[in-house]
């Protein structure tokens, strides 16, 4: 297999390293903006001499963000080459493009190290999914969230400060709102339920509420009440109908869940036959995420392309119901779904979770989580 | 693929429930001593009929016990029969033997179903170990140990009102020796060991301490320490030099191993490229165990036999050094090597695994326990 990678940062470097002494797995040709010299590959600025160059059967797309990643991506495609991809935003966005697009060119796709870093969960989810059928899909996807939420729940920090101790640590960027607010995670549960379920699931229908308003008050509420509060991904789809969602939610102490620390990941499927699997890891780093990145490049040598078959786009409905702890701003509704308070919280009997989300985008100040399913 | 299925007890049953819908994969012959009669299998007591059919290509084996499975599985492979087995005993005790005799008569053998129940913790392991070094293998192995100590550590109960407890429940047998003895743990973290490092482990050279000992005293003591104990396997390769062991350990409150409930299993390995990634799910169970045996069939047909190459031989050392708590016998040898003291236990200063299971085999009504690496 030769290579032409498309990025040389953390992820980029790392797949060039764990390469470099393979025979079966080389690196012909780096697209990127910096300034680097390599012995034994070709640095470049320029995308179209990888598209030219009919040595290189595949793509190794890892420079993040939806664009210029897309267009090369697609062209990548349209020109007859493998496509390998750490790009969660990019799947996420255009799953529905790229997929049919890849399988009508014969070309194979692979993006493992998009969700879970050093967790090979897409894979695991292909793996499964051969033998059973795939009920439920979710947890732990964002080592940023992971890592304030378990300094305030253990060092019981502010939310401001577990956020400057998580940028100082390089945990999160010093714009985290992609983390904070969910987007990361939304990103992957979307492409986790595309792959669980064979389906394009429409992004448009899945809400996802962050950690930005959380408060070390929150934090203390919870623990009286034997709760963890974690940010947690869920697609499920039961009697044909899909549930898509992101929200913190209140973990018992106990659970596997409530005890993830720093900025590991836990993410779980749920399978007819096998019943709960999780798997545990970091969800990043420049080695875990590039070894997911040349374990596709081996599946691909295999004939491995796709982790599903794709059945077309579907809306989430998150008609599933959930008691909801509420914070921040009241209104009639709130309160004619109050069960009970827990200092200046509201604690909602159940309610949908479209319903929820509504009602969380017309206040956007509030802190919401959800409680656990009983 | 033709299935001559050994064994209809939990497993067996499964096997044959997960594949009664399935083109691709059909239980043709059932060997067994119960009296059944099924739609679409042939029920048999004469196992001498399954070698003798051409028709079944592929030999699974859900008996358990390491006699006469032995037997049938070497005279299966010696007629040209692929073979799958959940049976860990088998493997671990006859892997130097039945996986070369499997590559000599050119069939292909496959266990996942042997470790982790519904983990697929063998193929997890085959994966991983693809496209980097493994460094160790281990962790929470046996169901009923975990299920005895979590509901001593949570629920304050004794050791035997938790064993009668598990007992009551089905995840302990009425002669728990094998599970509370750490044997069905040692079998699985030599056969893990074996496919991780591509070696055949010499398991007279792994030692074992279980839970038999534990009392609620000594629970309590963790407790106060800021520790939970759990009973856990540790397979290592540093410097060519193999360490493999199984004993009770100390788990800082904090993490994921310490927060295991119930019956289930967390399985890990580090691996050079990945770092640490472990699995979680239910170690035991018709439908998980069963769900492993069909997916270990699917990979048959797609040619997957093997998990590493085989590589001979190997003594584990076992000079790593640990402090461990010791309660009950005490001699010169441990006076000299204490280091502080926790109640009427001794916590020792650190000593090779080897010198104290040494001192454990002449000691035998001593309950030990590793504190965590520093």
């Amino acid at each position: 297999m030769k290579i032409g990678l498309l990025g040389f940062g953390v992820v980029g470097r790392g797949v060039y390293d764990l390469t470099a002494n393979r025979e079966d797995i080389q690196v012909a040709k780096v697209v990127c903006l910096e300034d680097v010299s390599l012995p034994d590959a070709e640095v470049t600025r320029d995308f179209q001499s990888v598209l030219n160059d009919d040595t290189i059967d595949t793509v190794v797309e890892a420079m993040g963000g939806l664009h210029p990643a897309y267009e090369f991506v697609r062209a990548a495609i349209e020109a007859g080459k493998n496509i390998v991809t750490s790009n969660k935003a990019l799947m996420a966005t255009f799953y529905d493009e790229l997929i049919p697009l890849a399988k009508e060119k014969g070309v194979l796709l692979r993006c493992t190290a998009a969700v879970g870093g050093g967790i090979g969960w897409l894979s695991e989810l292909e793996r499964a999914r051969r033998s059973q059928t795939i009920e439920q899909v979710g947890g732990i996807m964002n080592g940023t969230c992971n890592y304030i939420l378990d300094s305030m729940t253990r060092l019981g920090l502010g939310y401001d400060e577990a956020l400057s101790q998580a940028q100082k640590l390089g945990y999160a960027e010093a714009n985290p709102t992609t983390d904070v607010d969910g987007i990361d995670t939304w990103h992957k549960v979307i492409l986790s339920s595309n792959i669980a379920f064979g389906i394009s699931v429409d992004e448009s229908t899945v809400p996802a509420a962050g950690i930005r308003h959380i408060k070390a008050e929150d934090v203390a509420s919870f623990k009286e009440h034997g709760y963890v509060c974690k940010l947690i991904s869920t697609g499920m789809m039961a009697d044909g109908k899909l549930s898509a969602f992101v929200h913190p939610t209140l973990v018992p102490m106990g659970e596997p869940e409530a005890n993830v620390p720093a900025n590991y990941n836990l993410i779980t499927l749920i399978g007819t036959a096998s019943g709960r699997m999780s798997f545990y890891g970091q969800g990043a780093g420049r080695y875990p995420t590039a070894y997911n990145v040349v374990q596709d490049c081996t599946d691909l040598l295999q004939g491995k392309g796709f982790y599903s078959p794709y059945g077309g786009k579907v809306a989430a409905d998150n008609a599933v119901e959930r008691r909801f702890y509420v914070r921040g701003d009241k209104d009639a509704w709130l309160e004619e779904n109050a069960q009970e308070t827990w200092g200046n919280a509201i604690v909602t009997k159940p309610v949908s979770v479209s319903a929820m989300h509504a009602w969380l985008k017309a206040h956007p100040g509030t802190f919401i989580a959800a409680l656990p399913n009983e």
